[in-house]
């Protein structure tokens, strides 16, 4: 194990017990004081981001990479804000649930504790290096950060405000620390940690996912990536439907819950697949299109044949691909083949497929008459998010400030013994 | 990967998906009919358990391990029994929680959902066959066993009466799979089965947790294990110590609940660790003493001064290490130090170090003026238990039906879409 990793996982270890300790109103006046120092150290933020940029530019990066790169003085202070809106968050650990009596008098609960330390694996993005930092301090967790080599620079200063921060309220300094080597197999390092990491967020690719799944010992968070289906059925409002589809494809199309796949039922395919992809086309979706569907979109301009693999495919932009099915068993047998249990969706008015959709789809979300982009922590509710889980143990969808957290069973006795 | 293990992990995962869709009526009326099946197999059961015993007598299996192989007719109607009371349990599929009324109109829920297939991969004793198919079953999991080489005979014959029980109750007969190989590196393939297998339960000893960890590429439940501690503080209940201490180590000493160390706080050792010393000693209960309690001791003919590594040892027999502490936080210490999640509890009539004791000590169950032996499904009132786990993901401390759940999130919308 590379040195830092085992020295700052010690100190993570240290830091995590006592972040387990501190009431709720201390770690949010530590988010306020972070917020702060985020702001107090604009310049020095702004220059290191700078370097990056510069290092980006020179080593090719495409436009839109450098803008998820850039930070701005307005960018930075929506950061520190958004740590803020962490600080009002409600606070997860301490809640007891599963109370009851037993029998013999002994009083049992489950009690929300925090996991303890919290890896995170991330790529370019260098606001998840504050984002992160906030959802493990208000959860009371330690981080251990290792970002992408092309926003170094910047995610020290920010990790650095972070520390600050930390040190400046009262916390250990500890309690969130970057990865300063950028050396590739400090990752693997990472993911065999037992002892000092408990658990790993990737945030990234697939190829990241698939490392991490087959290298890690250390229990592993995998999703934030998959295809996303959506169905129209034969009893959908057409007037819905056009919306729906547009709103899933082309709102945000680089991120994982947007669109992938249309589904159409036959019956309203001649109907409906001209209106949707008239619709698609003013925004420049190109549609991968099976033998039925091309049949009827052949006069589309960026209608063309799909591929067997884009029936497999994530696009991440403006790409979708379009199947005509016989009925709904097609559309739900389609999904199961295909789905990577992240989001899929139907738009109906029948309540009985609805029901019935809704109950054998087991994706991490399943909509009716919604647009996929709404599987996100801030949209259901959560105030925020860590990662979106599409794998089955902990916690699955979007997780926010509880899902970082475990509980312990609580036993209050009087003397009891077992029989 | 073997082939086995692939035309059985395809099996599973088609039957897994036939599960998921069925009412709790049809799932307890199937675990009814394999009880029924079970006490029909009874003379093909005792007679392949009868092969197991002579295979195990001939390669000199200890008589405890024998008598934990054996099957007779009233432990095999014990077994039948126990799958008629998971009929009788709660199912916790279709529960919906944390619902909430988006400002959109969207209804949003968590449904619980059954994980998939689960592989449990399990040491000599039988009716761990039959348990884990009864707590699978109910919670709409598939499963695929994979059971020790010495009761290869009696697990075929178990796993057979679950399969006839399946058919005749319309459930796929793949619901639940026995690996018929001995082949050891099976076990390999089957943690690094993923798509196939979504969670493995390793239930034996330590050296099989290390290699599921090692391993795994699927996620596996850790657990089972543990040094277990009991704190008798300066404020202890004296009439309380000694009841508690003496269920926690003698009422089964070989299980994962069971005693391991004794702090005692200096204030009151030479008082109560005397009266402790006999009460264990009519059990026969040998005590590893730190240099103060060995001190107090010294006359007790089954204390003996402990090496360091009994302090971190599970000893799952007539042995418990001894330590006298300054003060509280040095137990506190001790049990960070040495724990490892199991089980922990302190004996105290002070309102503050029973608040404290149970803030500090995050391990999977905390206990205030109870035996450790409480940590356990059943006694706990989740009617039955597939695994305790001292890990912080997915669930902590036993596992019972609810914990062989994941959920979906589902979202009912009538044409929303994202801003």
């Amino acid at each position: 194990m590379h040195d830092e990793l085992l020295i700052k996982g010690q100190a993570a270890r240290e830091a995590a017990r006592q972040l387990a300790k501190l009431n709720t109103a201390a770690k949010n006046r530590a988010l306020q004081v972070i917020a702060e120092t985020i702001m107090e150290q604009e310049p020095n933020i702004l220059a290191a981001n700078d370097l990056d940029i510069e290092a980006g530019r020179a080593n090719g990066l495409s436009e839109a990479l450098l803008d998820r790169l850039l930070l701005t003085a307005p960018r930075l202070e929506s950061i520190a804000n958004d740590v803020k809106k962490v600080a009002n968050l409600p606070d997860p650990v301490g809640e007891e649930f599963d109370s009851r009596l037993l029998p013999n008098g002994l009083r049992v609960s489950k009690r929300r504790i925090p996991i303890g330390v919290v890896g995170v694996i991330y790529e370019s993005r260098p606001n998840v290096t504050i984002d992160i930092s906030a959802l493990c301090l208000k959860s009371g967790n330690a981080a251990i950060l290792r970002g992408g080599k092309e926003a170094i620079h910047s995610n020290r200063a920010l990790a650095e405000a972070v520390r600050l921060g930390c040190e400046t309220a009262g916390l250990p300094a500890a309690s969130v620390q970057l990865i300063q080597s950028t050396d590739r197999s400090l990752v693997r390092d990472m993911l065999r940690a037992n002892g000092l990491i408990d658990m790993i967020i990737p945030r990234g690719g697939a190829a990241l996912h698939r490392f991490a799944i087959e290298n890690a010992t250390v229990p592993v968070i995998t999703g934030g990536m998959g295809i996303c289906h959506l169905y129209i059925d034969s009893a959908a409002d057409l007037t819905k439907v056009t919306p729906i589809v547009v709103n899933a494809k082309v709102q945000r199309p680089s991120v994982c819950n947007a669109l992938d796949t249309l589904l159409v039922h036959k019956a309203v395919a001649r109907q409906i697949l001209p209106r949707v992809a008239d619709a698609l086309g003013q925004y420049g979706v190109e549609l991968r299109c099976d033998e039925q569907a091309m049949e009827i979109l052949h006069d589309y301009p960026k209608a063309k044949p799909a591929a067997p693999e884009d029936f497999d495919t994530e696009f991440m932009a403006l790409i979708a691909a379009v199947k005509v099915v016989e009925n709904m068993d097609e559309a739900i047998d389609h999904i199961y083949q295909h789905s990577q249990n992240h989001t899929d969706g139907i738009i109906t008015e029948d309540y009985s497929n609805a029901m019935r959709f809704v109950s054998e789809v087991n994706s991490s979300a399943v909509m009716v008459n919604a647009s996929t982009r709404f599987n996100d922590g801030g949209q259901f509710g959560l105030g925020a998010e860590v990662a979106i889980s599409t794998q089955p143990l902990h916690a699955r969808g979007p997780m926010g400030l509880t899902e970082l957290t475990t509980y312990k069973w609580v036993v209050f006795g009087s003397g009891q013994v077992r029989e």
